[in-house]
């Protein structure tokens, strides 16, 4: 390694950069393990979810009932704002990506609306619990990368 | 393996257990990343940060001033509402386990507080920015574990 670039390892070297939509939705084409984020009765809350891109939305399978009692508001066609976050962080290469997209979590209740997503890999990991399933259509999404500079 | 044991495997012999405050904790022992969960004037947040336990408290490095503009009260001995996320799923083996722990967000602003957390390894990943810790004492403790049966 030429000395020009010695410190590109140390912790001076990364940079922190803001990521446009697209390369945020790109990160998260993968699906997986993300955090469906909220506020419940009892504070701030965030617990891991299974996720897919479906189009231009994020469609959630919830792994526990714990949200569904937080995350309805009693109204029709009045959706909860949530968040859900993804990150893949490095600690020994102190590098990684972090995206949270802001939207309304829209319950998946009829037999038409789940139809598509049986079989997606988002039905919880108990079998005894139903699946249940939660679309959030972004209105603001935000990411950052740490990367070496 | 023996044909009884055969059916662990399956999804429905996973079982979801909750945790008990001790249990929690002992999880967080090992400190690493997890996300700082809050409610900012944009809606619900969740961000990584690096965390380490310290005594009964948890003491967070942010790796970006994103939060420090909004989790401060403006109110002397007033500390914002947050949570700390930790979270360890295995999507291959459907097994996991998260943890969330709810408190206030003291910042740690003065340099008798800020000493013995230096050199703790929470310090942001990016050279430029400044350290700056937050300590959470959680007022109540979530936890849930999914493993086979």
């Amino acid at each position: 390694m030429p000395d020009d670039e010695a410190d590109f390892s140390s912790p001076s070297g990364r940079v922190l950069e803001r990521l446009g939509e697209a390369e945020c939705m790109a990160l998260l084409a993968n699906g997986g393990v993300g955090r469906l984020v909220f506020t419940s009765r009892y504070g701030p809350t965030a617990l891991p979810v299974m996720y897919k891109i479906d189009g231009e939305s994020l469609v959630l399978g919830t792994w526990d009932r714990v949200f569904d009692e937080d995350l309805r508001t009693g109204i029709e066609h009045a959706d909860y704002h949530v968040a859900v976050e993804a990150d893949q962080m490095d600690p020994q290469a102190r590098e990684g990506w972090a995206v949270l997209a802001r939207g309304a979590a829209h319950h998946l209740d009829t037999e038409a609306e789940r139809a598509p997503i049986i079989g997606a890999g988002l039905e919880p990991w108990i079998g005894e619990v139903p699946a249940h399933f939660i679309r959030v259509t972004p209105t603001t999404i935000f990411g950052v990368r740490v990367r070496q500079a």
